[in-house]
């Protein structure tokens, strides 16, 4: 059975709802069989990897400094760039699908290569685009955790027939 | 005196309106004395290069790829990364100001990396962004080509002071 | 117990000798619980993840392009960069030891890049360096794959002290 | 006229020798007509800045910080990466042909990356390379900072024939 990678994306200065919701993805995506990819700090990262990890999940983080000692401590796979904020492509691109949860501008630059990439990318409470007065529909909204998991695995599995 | 970077971002593939604005722009850099950097392709990149280069201006093009050949005619300075859309986070670090025109998604990782870094971003027909339903208020929009060049040489200035 | 990672690094195209070095370093690296990083392309880097996947082990495949079709077969974790050789960094800084095997330039820079983080890195048929006149003693040489994890693996005990 | 481009690479860190080889290689790259391309720190890179910019050359500084001011004050177009030594890459293909002056482990790396690109490289009492007990031609050895400024314009003129 092949696997699946799904990247979950959010700031490292969070609310508690933000946390409690990135930590229910980490665990669903961990359910499902599926492997986590985050940039591998605190916030909404920890709380991701916390999520998978406690749920026997493996998780990868794509650290933007020069030492694994950096990754939250619920990062099985730290990833050492050394590039900083330019490492946020390779957070977006390592996934099959993107879970966004709230998030700053860091966030909107990984939805961003998400998108130019055609990696769908799922949202829980983040950022919404449009450009020139047209609505953009490249975020799929999700209302729940469980959903958002569940709408990005579909997605993977559509891109994959 | 000294020497002002202004960032333009856009896409390779743009509009005649568009195109008409990037060349205004570039124009108009050139005249202020100040410096064009940009992604260095065609589309939006070269519109703005032709116009400063035909001022006089110095034009700078961070480029993707592995060859200076690749970098358009109106390019003076070509940067050769080789690193693909990772070096948008370069061509918007690069600027004091951005301005951004039309664009796609490439140019909305380049207004997410400008912001991240606290630099200033002008939009001319470009991404409009919200968070949580509340307004971002981070693209300052401008009305013509002569407005945005303005409005980032002021912003560069107040930074500056 | 703590996970120990170990990069392999080498070239695309390799002769026989280095291929059969190359994958003994994989199945050495599983049988010993380490995780290997590589490049995730073929030659060298295909060579030591079939070693390593055979005897069960997991391996990291850190890619230069945009897609993890890329991958060879027996990589599990694709991290996809879309960087070029500017990956090169993260392969040799992702790994606490790195060996090399053979190899160009590609792998001249990796070695580059681990020693300048103070990565020891352990040789097989790679590249000396010596610097005005002064023999460099940095990389390690090793004169059987064995050997080459059996050091890795004891450099890593060390700087973990 | 076409324009040329050389980048200087050495270290933050150098000895009194090397850095007036650096000023000197500096100037008569500006006397040359041709433009430095470097690091844009310290050291070597620093004193190569000035004896261009004395000589009224430009001077373009490819930094790995995130902030302009971090440019040595020689440096008249900064280009910001973010990223680390990740941007040692980019000097080196930013160069039509590179100069190295003394220099560590950045340095290998750099030459390591103009090598591959096909880039020639000119050496004044920088690392020697061999390989396999074969010793690698690639660096040229010049024995004065005019002979590394002739010798890297004549391999420029001869690949653009």
């Amino acid at each position: 059975m092949a696997q699946y990678f799904i990247a979950v994306i959010g700031a490292s200065r969070a609310g508690a709802d933000e946390l409690t919701a990135a930590e229910a993805v980490g665990r669903e995506i961990a359910r499902n069989g599926a492997i986590l990819v985050c940039g591998g700090l605190d916030g909404i990262m920890e709380a991701a990897c916390k999520g998978a990890s406690d749920s026997g999940g493996l998780t990868i983080g794509i650290l933007p400094g020069e030492h694994r000692e950096t990754a939250n401590p619920y990062v099985k796979i730290p990833v050492v760039t050394g590039m900083g904020y330019a490492r946020n492509a390779i957070v977006a691109k390592s996934g099959q699908a993107v879970i966004a949860i709230g998030g700053g501008y860091g966030t909107l630059s990984e939805i961003a290569y998400a998108r130019q990439a055609g990696i769908p990318v799922i949202g829980l409470n983040t950022w919404q685009l449009s450009r020139h007065d047209i609505q953009d529909g490249s975020i799929v909204i999700a209302s729940s955790a469980e959903a958002a998991v569940s709408l990005a695995i579909s997605r993977i599995m559509e891109n994959s027939e």
